[in-house]
């Protein structure tokens, strides 16, 4: 587990993104940030080739419409015909009847490396009661305990064969046999949109330029964190908004490197 | 008058936004730091579902296009027919022709509770003559005499029922009897892309999480004047620039609390 | 040469911006920051108009769809008939056959004041070989001699007509007859989304706002350089991520004046 963040560096993976418009600029910063090379493209004509050249394609639901979902469908089978890596970021799944169909068609027809949501996100494409208020968890399922997000996350990476990511204040990362979580982070990150479209930015380039995809997740959950915990400070005198934490927090992943990451990172096998 | 902003933060109300993509982050931001929970959505297949499960919708004209105008009008209709708030910020209105025929058309079918704009706008919606450049007030309208403007939100009040705010130097807010000013603010908010789009949030959540429209614009315009005034700092010595000054703001947004608010607002009723 | 930012703030020239979703606030405001007004319109309906009261109008291909390529064909008509200044920002061509055919088109069919670009998209519009990497030039492109890109930027200019800049470590800026080679600027600019796309918005307020095309384009690269350098700072001790670096990029444009530009400026002519 050393070279994890140099690798990309070194590879400089180009990351094609059919994300939201409403944080794309803070995904494209914090993909430069850990080094990779971001190009955000939705036109149904052009996904096709620009997945082809890429190291990993990401799909985040936010601010979907008709043609983009389109294009997300072309990009997918484009990426798995050619064993591209693929992260869904299910964003708002649960909260309207096109979200919902949208992100059972991508899971049920497209085979993702990983997929990243929040606990009401990932219990939704699980199949489970829950409802969503918008892009937010919901209250009660922010109070699930770790053994039932744990026992989710491993549920629907046995269905989809995808590495499961519930980002919260602990984070699970399972596959369909082992399953961790991560300690790092601050309450801060829930302040700021977009922390979650920024990581799933992030896996892909870890998955893109390192082997294993747990691994790679396990990293890129860590570095989020721990890039969260730098971007908050430790002084209870530093008051800042959750603007400048969200800049702090771009800026932490830029500066961040493997050893610092590996000193810093706080993640355990859950059993 | 006690606490407006604590509402927010007690009832953290789902406001959805039909918003322009250049400042759809600093409207997410600014709406997370007032307490609510902002969710951008625009395809027509689903706007339906998310209003309905909004406390406010926020419609706002910039980077309008066909496909969005059409949702527009069922978000807005879903809207009325569940008695949820509405904000229209009516960007660039008199610089095309479909801008001006879509704001007509929203004003003349749909309620809403609040219109926000500056005083180009407001006098295109009020039927009155003036050159709008851009998205920018023009400089005849901005010397309009504080009389004139209030006499035009008080027409605009009453053809529409909504409160009419015309942002500016010193801000008019005018329900069809009650006309305020606010003269909170610095002349650093018109350096910044946005920071009327951010307002136009910021009056959603306020209405969506307190009773009396009119007192809750008139502490939502309070509030982000306020805030303005902190970001830009007082000295004469700490040359920012309008980047920073963007960032403070967000940043004094979310730190602002009722008891600040109160304090610093600077709100007078205009007779 | 002295007073090209000064004239923009005084005749602040609205700018008429189709451009993408990633790094459009960016855009804008570095935009208010020289002093100029954007407006961000992609709109087939009311591009026409947009166009017709602006004084420059940006073409960005980024995140362009078949919707904004019809709108950019029917601006860029409405600005050569109008004799308002156009530039074109050919991000990503090479990537995707709709890039390449659709700027390919736009140089055929439309009059350009000024093309700026990355060195492998500037080789592409000049037909010459080179493998696009996304939205970054590669590298076998970037280790080109000076000789050979300043020769490519005259034989673009010399087929369409408009100044032609090339952005790099070293900055080529060409017309038909001469060159001039920019030294300013910072390594850390590559490491920020969308210092490319800024640049081609503020040479459109620089020409919008003053006589030359040539002259002004050379302001502006050489402002953008500059300002990059003030935003790193002078110090090794002031580590700072390329978040931070882009705010301050964006405040260092906005506290610019030209005698700060005149002094610093690193502009040579090539022969």
């Amino acid at each position: 587990m050393k070279n994890f963040l140099n690798n990309i560096r070194e590879k400089k993976p180009l990351i094609h993104c059919i994300t939201n418009y409403v944080t794309a600029n803070d995904v494209a910063n914090s993909l430069i940030g850990v080094g990779a090379s971001p190009i955000m493209a939705d036109e149904f004509e052009e996904v096709s080739d620009i997945t082809k050249i890429s190291n990993a394609l990401l799909v985040n639901l936010g601010t979907l419409n008709l043609r983009t979902i389109k294009s997300m469908k072309l990009a997918l089978k484009t990426a798995n015909e050619n064993n591209i890596i693929t992260v869904l970021d299910p964003v708002g799944v649960g909260a309207s009847g096109i979200r919902n169909k949208t992100a059972i068609e991508l899971i049920e027809n497209f085979k993702f490396s990983v997929i990243r949501g929040n606990i009401s996100e990932i219990k939704f494409l699980n199949g489970e009661d829950g409802v969503v208020k918008g892009v937010d968890a919901n209250l009660a399922d922010l109070n699930d305990d770790l053994n039932n997000k744990v026992r989710i996350a491993k549920s629907l990476s046995k269905k989809t064969g995808a590495v499961v990511m519930i980002s919260g204040k602990i984070d699970v990362i399972s596959d369909c046999e082992n399953s961790y979580i991560c300690k790092n982070g601050t309450s801060m990150m829930s302040d700021v949109s977009g922390s979650g479209c920024m990581l799933g930015g992030i896996v892909a380039a870890f998955c893109a330029a390192n082997d294993e995809n747990l691994k790679a997740s396990l990293m890129a959950v860590g570095l989020m964190g721990l890039a969260g915990e730098f971007a908050r400070g430790g002084s209870v005198l530093s008051a800042i908004g959750n603007f400048t934490f969200k800049n702090n927090l771009i800026d932490e992943i830029y500066l961040m490197d493997d050893e610092k990451l590996q000193n810093g990172i706080k993640i355990e096998k859950f059993y």
